[in-house]
C-alpha cells in the first residue's frame, strides 16, 4: 500500500468532530494498517497512565483488576486513544519503534528498533490494544501487547540504558514539573509542595532544595499518614506536616506556623485528586507564585478562588513540556541516589 | 439580634459541603437576618453576569428572557449564590452599603449608603433575589432588586463619580485582564489577542499597544464577521483577521502570515467560549506566553494540549484579582476616548 501523507499535528487521524486537533477531538482513528508518511508506529510494551486517570479509574473498579482492565479496553474502544473522558488526561507509553514514514525517516535521530518512552498524551495518541498482561495498581502502569502512533510534531526520548525502563519510565512520566521547578525557584525562596510524597512531588522537592540554596526553606505536604511519616525522612525537607490538600484553612494555619507568618513564595501542586485548588493557592503570599502541576486542576475553581480571596498570586498551568525536560528530570535522579532508591523500590521491583 | 462573628473568607456561611470555602461550595447561606460582624450587607442594584456563564445562559434559553430569569432564580435558590453549575463562573455586583459589621465599622474606608461594585466573584457571594427587572441580553446585566454579602477577606471598589454606573461596571467586570496585559507586555513585542472585539478584548488591545509601543505589533482577532468588521477599525490594532478560536489550525496560519512566521511573544484570550484553549496555544512562539482570561478555559485541554504538540510555552490562569485593578483599569477608560465612546454605546446606552 502506497504511503498516504498526513498533517503535521496529526489532524488527519480525527475522526470526530472534524478539524480539531487530536488531543481534543473525541474519537481518533487507531487503524494501524493505514501508513502515513510522517508518523512513527510503535509496538508498545507498557502504558504509564497519568495519576489523576488512573486514581479515577481505580476508585472506580474500588481496586478491582478486572475491572480496571475492562474500563481500559473500554476507552481505547471508544475514542481511539486513552484518553479518560472523567479526567480528561491521558498518560504515556513505553515501546519499540516498528516504522517510521519515510517523510522523517533519516531526519530525525531514531531508527527501527530503538527503545523509546513517548512524551506526548496519550489522551492524543492514537492507540490499539491487543491484550492488558498486568496492571501495577501500585505505579499506574500497565504492561499490554498493542500499538501506538506518534505524529510528527510529537515528542519521544529514547530510553537511557544506564537504568531500568521502568525507573525512567516513573521520571519521565512526570518530566515536566521537576524541570519547571528548576526554573521557578530562586536561593532563599520559601517553597511549599503539596503532596510531595508523590511520585512527582519528591522530584519536585529536591529540585526545589537544590535551586532555593541553605538559605531558603522547602517544606512539604502529605494527606496520609503514612506519607507524612515517610516525609519526615526525606533528607532534603526543610520542614513537613500532615494535611488534606482540600482542606484550604488547615493548609493556611500550618503553613503560617512553620513561616512566622510569612507564608510562602512558591507552591508546588503535586496532588491528583481534585478541589485541591484553594489548598494551593492559601498559604502563598500576596505576590508569589502557584504552579499547578496536577491534571485534577481546575481552571475557573483556581481562577475564581484565589479572587475570590483578594489574591494577587501568578498562577501558572503545568506544562507537560518543558524544553529539555527528558535529559534533565532525567539527570536529577541520577544525581540523588535517595530519589533513586525510593523509586527503584516504588516503580521497580 | 446579636452579631454573630464570621470567618475572614466566609466559611460560616458555608452549608454544604462544610470545610471549604464559599467558592468551592455547593450551597451557601443567603438567609439576610443573620447579622455577622464582618460581614457587609449590600442591596444590590445590577448583577453584571460572567460572560462565559450568561452565553451558556443566554444559548440555553435560546435567548428567552424568561426562561434566561427562571434559571437565574433557580440557580440562587439552589445554591445560595448565583453560580453557574455548567461554567462554575459567577459575576459581579454593584449596590449600595445597607449595613457594616461592628468589627470592620470604622476599619475600612466604605459606610453605609456609599455605592459599590463588588469585585470578588458572584460564585461566591451569598445573594438573594426578590425581583429581576430586567434583562440586558447584550450586556451580560442584569437588574435585580435583591440583597448581598461581602465577606471581610472580600474586594470591592467605590463607584466613580465622573462616569456612568454601567460604564464602571462594565471595566470593572473585567479588569483583572488589562492590569495583567500591562504587566506582562514589554516594548516590541508581538502580542495576539484572541477575541479583541469583545469587553475584555478590546481593553487589552488597547493597553497592549500602550506597553508594546511604536516597535511591538499587536494583532487582534473576532470570529465574527461584524466583529472582524469592527477590529479593523480601532486605531490601536495594528493587524486583525477573522478565524474562530477552535480553529487552531487556522489560527496558527494566518498568525504564521501576518508575523512572517515569527509568531507571537504573547497571546491574550479573550473569549468565552469552551475549546479554545489550542487556537490560542499555537499562535505563540516557544518560549512565549499565554495568558488564558476566559472563565470557559479548560486546565486539562491546555496542559496536554500544549504538550501534545510539544510547545514550550508558559501558560497562566487569568487571576481577576490584581492589586489596585479597579483603579488601573478605570484609568485606561479614562484615557482612551475611543473606548469611552464604544463602551458607552455598548453598555449603558
Amino acid at each position: 500500500m502506497a504511503e498516504l501523507h498526513g498533517n503535521k499535528f496529526g489532524t488527519h487521524r480525527v475522526i470526530e468532530p472534524k478539524g480539531v486537533l487530536p488531543q481534543p477531538a473525541v474519537r481518533v482513528d487507531n487503524d494501524m494498517s493505514k501508513e502515513y508518511d510522517n508518523e512513527i508506529l510503535c509496538d508498545v510494551i507498557t502504558l504509564n497512565v497519568d495519576s489523576a486517570s488512573f486514581t479515577q479509574i481505580k476508585d472506580e473498579a474500588q481496586g478491582d483488576v478486572e475491572k480496571i482492565k475492562s474500563t481500559m479496553f473500554s476507552i481505547v474502544d471508544k475514542f481511539g486513544k486513552h484518553k479518560n473522558p472523567v479526567t480528561g488526561s491521558g498518560g504515556m507509553f513505553i515501546g519499540v519503534v516498528k516504522r517510521i514514514g519515510s517523510a522523517l525517516k533519516g531526519k530525525i535521530d531514531l531508527k527501527e528498533g530503538d527503545r523509546i518512552a513517548s512524551l506526548v498524551s496519550l489522551s492524543l495518541t492514537p492507540l490499539r490494544i491487543d491484550e492488558i498482561k498486568k496492571v501495577h495498581v501500585n505505579t499506574d502502569q500497565v504492561d499490554i501487547k498493542g500499538q501506538a502512533i506518534l505524529f510528527e510534531s510529537a515528542i519521544w526520548a529514547k530510553l537511557p540504558t544506564d537504568m531500568d525502563d521502568k525507573l525512567a519510565l516513573a521520571v519521565l512520566d512526570v518530566a515536566g514539573a521537576p524541570a519547571q521547578t528548576a526554573t521557578l525557584v530562586k536561593p532563599g525562596m520559601r517553597v511549599l509542595i503539596v503532596g510531595a510524597s508523590g511520585k512527582s512531588g519528591l522530584l519536585c522537592s529536591y529540585v526545589a532544595k537544590k535551586y532555593a540554596g541553605v538559605t531558603g526553606q522547602v517544606i512539604g505536604t502529605a494527606s496520609s499518614e503514612s506519607g507524612a511519616a515517610f516525609l519526615k525522612e526525606v533528607p532534603f525537607l526543610d520542614a513537613t506536616f500532615r494535611a488534606s490538600a482540600t482542606d484550604a484553612v488547615a493548609m493556611y494555619e500550618k503553613t503560617a506556623e512553620l513561616t512566622d507568618g510569612e507564608m510562602v513564595d512558591l507552591v508546588i501542586s503535586c496532588v491528583s485528586r481534585p478541589d485541591c485548588e484553594m489548598g494551593s493557592i492559601l498559604p502563598c503570599k500576596d505576590g508569589g507564585t502557584v504552579y499547578f502541576f496536577s491534571m485534577a486542576t481546575s481552571f475557573t475553581k483556581a481562577a475564581l478562588g484565589a479572587e475570590g480571596v483578594g489574591m494577587d498570586v501568578t498562577m501558572l498551568i503545568g506544562n507537560g513540556y518543558t524544553k529539555d525536560h527528558a535529559k534533565i528530570s532525567l539527570e536529577y535522579l541520577r544525581e540523588s541516589d535517595y530519589i533513586k532508591k525510593i523509586y527503584q523500590k516504588r516503580y521497580v521491583d
